[in-house]
């Protein structure tokens, strides 16, 4: 009792129509993309007997997904970001570009325009002392053959102990948690923050009930951020994920990837502590990365994503 | 140069995991077309190699697609709102079920609640008088045996002279120029309204701007919407679009189709005018419905489509 007419002449012509096949203006690019979506979404509607119902609710669905803004977390959800990454390290295999810090996921909560610091840099506005763990992060930036970048740029954000994010969290400063630090002559940064909580979805969102309806879970581990560049050296867009955590390897994004987990070390030892200048029980993560050779000078670039920008 | 991964085993098992297919919760239903959605999106980003540029601009391009609330708009303009019309034609053949007026789009502007009248009403609030021609609009509704059908609801809504619809223009008063009329003992439904003008996607839109990329116009013609309902009837979703417009065959929405034009008829005889009670130029438009018969009793109702419901 399937009915199929996707297939038909009249309709593979009309939706070369719709798409804009019929005239000259326009960007050729975009009609062969919305053809192949249109083409393929009425297989999926034919093949899977996809109701009227059924229909209406994914626009519905679609409506309150922008609504929310929440389109980019949902493909970070859904698998569709790490499987970039996949398919970008397998482009990257047979360009023979390989070794190096992997690359993994960016998520949706990136905001440009960072304060800028050179060597060392507080992150956290102190909003959270008493509350939080001072965590000390710190590491180097090194080349292919190891030697360090200096005047590298980490860029790097993460979340606070509640799991939000500065920006989109309105109760959090500017740029709490969000810095941009040059390293050092050896290549070094070095970082005092909090230690960040993991991130799980708005509960009452849009990608939360795709997620309940798949049976799964929104929580991602306590992770910190990273885009990483230099002059004549590949953008790494990457992240830490921190040892101990319960959802390490159970990331409802599938951001933790080997060699992308940051051993995170608790200090309950007073006299540590005070060397630091903290007080009480503090958290040390290290990590080193190592950058590929830009094997072409927009290769030093991040992607064009449209990303959040503070407003002053 | 092309690379693909996602036949491969690991990327299947991947996206059936994203997809929930590891736990017993959820929809399995909803598992089993995200997963489609998930391997069918990655084969198009290999085909069609889609860069990461190009995939992160459709994301935000989603985003502000909702919260512009304009997914219905864009399933409409690309065609596919028409392609479940025709599919739903050919199960209807199928299933021998033709005969009576043909369906066409509901597109996204229809609000649930209008205030119900008896054989007659007035759609318009006046604020447009002296701006607007004054439309009568009637017509009579019968089975398939051409018996009229006394009792049926006629909900009918559209655009006025701006081409803008109450609730989502709030310039306008509460359900302006929406009505449900309930037809006399002879089946009949009679309105005095105002003549429309054609819809257009707002110009800053992320409808139009899909559009102008497709090198297509957002322009429809005047139209007036119709949901028909009665017990023991089909219903019918449908749209009479009004003669001698210059966008009637050349719709962005694709919503035109033979038996669903309606003639309208202007009339400069003062004398006419007098007896109708108006002033002055005025329109006429007939339109008779033809209801199938219900196969069953849910066929009586609506698509279950999220729709606007007017706060009181």
């Amino acid at each position: 009792m399937t009915v199929q007419i996707s297939h038909t002449e009249h309709v593979q012509n009309f939706f070369k129509e719709a798409s804009g096949f019929g005239n000259d203006a326009g960007s050729s690019r975009l009609k062969t993309v919305i053809n192949r979506i249109l083409v393929d979404a009425a297989k999926i509607i034919e093949d899977l007997e996809i109701t009227q119902d059924e229909f209406w609710k994914a626009v519905d669905y679609l409506n309150r997904l922008g609504g929310r803004n929440e389109a980019g977390l949902l493909v970070a959800g859904l698998g569709l970001e790490h499987y970039l990454d996949l398919l970008q390290d397998a482009k990257d295999e047979q360009a023979g570009l390989t070794g190096g810090t992997p690359r993994t996921i960016e998520g949706p909560l990136y905001v440009a325009g960072a304060p800028i610091a050179e060597g060392q840099v507080r992150m956290d506005d102190g909003s959270e002392d008493g509350v939080a763990t001072v965590m000390f992060l710190e590491g180097q930036v090194v080349d292919v053959d190891g030697k360090p970048i200096a005047g590298a740029t980490v860029d790097l954000w993460h979340a606070n102990t509640q799991g939000n994010y500065s920006y989109f969290d309105k109760s959090q400063s500017d740029y709490n948690l969000r810095r941009r630090i040059i390293t050092d002559a050896e290549g070094r940064y070095r970082a005092r923050s909090i230690v960040p909580s993991g991130y799980g979805c708005s509960p009452d969102g849009p990608t939360q009930e795709c997620l309940d309806l798949l049976g799964r879970h929104g929580q991602r581990p306590a992770h910190i951020h990273f885009f990483i560049s230099a002059p004549g050296h590949r953008h790494l867009t990457t992240q830490i994920n921190l040892s101990g955590d319960k959802y390490l390897w159970d990331d409802f994004a599938y951001a933790t990837r080997d060699g992308l987990v940051g051993e995170i070390r608790f200090n309950e030892d007073a006299e540590a502590a005070r060397a630091r200048g903290v007080e009480g029980r503090f958290a040390e993560v290290d990590f080193d990365f190592q950058l590929q050779k830009a094997p072409a000078p927009q290769a030093e670039q991040r992607s064009q994503r449209p990303r959040a920008l503070q407003e002053a």
